[in-house]
């Protein structure tokens, strides 16, 4: 896969080549190329931002320098521009594994109070388009945005994962989230592993882990729980949420 | 406010000192502080990890090294621990202004598949601890969504924004995502800026504004507009949302 990135703040992207992602660059698995903005400026002072049309308080990124921008890195082929925004679709897990069928992912990170609009409404006539959002709350620019997007979706690319297994049974792959996870030793401060996680019954194990990761999403994203399907939930799966339903229920501390 | 983050790779995050965060550390409204979690590791290899109890995929952190490193990061005063994990309450706008009422952060971030449950449950005992998530995605491990909070939480700190304005009117601080912006010139290529957004008229200017808003949230993020209550949304407000529930309005290409 090979993503761009157009940016202000070139060295932000900097981690992108450690740990996980640097070794996945390192064996061709992924290219990153990081681009400066101010390159497509012609001033002297390298200004990238404007008085906003209207009033109103902050800046905002012109049109020229990022036209030029896009049409030289976009050159020679058809990207999907992301353009991480607070007022953007949300990210999903659903769409990490769209954009690691991708071959050429843009990203383009806005500052201050974003890219003028003209700029996406002209890249979408060439390319498809999408301002996403990594969740409900503002940043500062896009580069941290970036760099969540790039992660969640390299893991994804085949090979980059040490054990596929892990890809597949992560939080969101059954619309669930994760219930605890313990390692040696048995007993750690006063505190002791589940029996059950030591008995070596694979059945008990698989039955206390889902009953643990139903208890978990009940309390703290019933939302996730709402939108599955009935058929998601077996009767062992129906008995565990009508105990968690129960206001006696006692949770225990992990969940 | 104070930071502490402890992570199995410190260089990560570097970019927390550069642009608007580095130059709050510079004038003294922020410290943030990055732990190698391997010097409280006593073996020669520096293990941090471990399988997991009841088996499966991936490995688990170990609770000594996590247990004596936040011993020592958080000696001597009850900071709040946030711990990113997938599996977490969402982290949204209003916890970021919240965490910006604290005096001291400490982040945690987990690698592999997470942390031993009981070094959170020990921790617990002593000071508060979140399990937070960024959003409904996997990532490699925990540093880029510390980074993400640490943004969100750290613009909204007395002084670090120029434009404290700012901090304000952006996504969510209504309940709607920001409409589209625009800077000069006002014909880029063929496209032109709203004329309403040049008239001076400020009241046509605001009613362009919250209109855009308004169209953009329900075709991007119904669940925020069906979460607002009615006394949200005044007969105008009320007009737009009617007109673009319509399926044949034309939204144009910026909604």
């Amino acid at each position: 896969m090979r993503i761009d990135v157009v940016t202000i703040f070139p060295e932000y992207l900097d981690p992108l080549r450690q740990a996980l992602l640097g070794r996945a660059i390192e064996r061709g698995l992924l290219s990153v190329e990081v681009h400066d903005l101010r390159r497509w400026t012609h001033d002297v002072h390298k200004a990238v931002d404007d008085s906003p049309y209207g009033g109103g308080p902050g800046m905002v990124m012109k049109p020229q320098v990022w036209g030029e921008a896009l049409d030289e890195v976009c050159a020679g082929g058809t990207p999907r521009l992301v353009v991480p925004t607070p007022a953007g679709r949300p990210f999903t897990q659903a769409m990490a594994r769209e954009y690691a069928r991708e071959d050429w992912l843009v990203f383009a990170c806005g500052r201050y109070e974003g890219i003028d609009q003209r700029v996406l409404d002209d890249a979408a006539r060439r390319m498809p388009v999408d301002e996403v959002s990594i969740g409900d709350y503002v940043l500062v620019g896009g580069e941290v945005a970036v760099m969540t997007i790039v992660e969640a979706v390299a893991r994804l690319l085949p090979g980059v994962l040490g054990n596929p297994a892990s890809a597949e049974q992560d939080s969101f792959s059954d619309g669930l989230l994760e219930g605890p996870s313990y390692t040696r030793p048995e007993v750690w401060r006063d505190l002791a592993v589940p029996d059950v996680l030591r008995s070596g019954n694979h059945g008990a194990i698989a039955r206390w882990r889902r009953d643990q990761a139903l208890a978990r999403t009940y309390r703290r994203r019933p939302d996730l729980l709402a939108a599955l399907p009935d058929e998601a939930f077996d009767k062992h799966d129906r008995a565990q949420l009508a105990r968690v339903r129960d206001p006696d229920f006692d949770p225990g501390k992990s969940v």
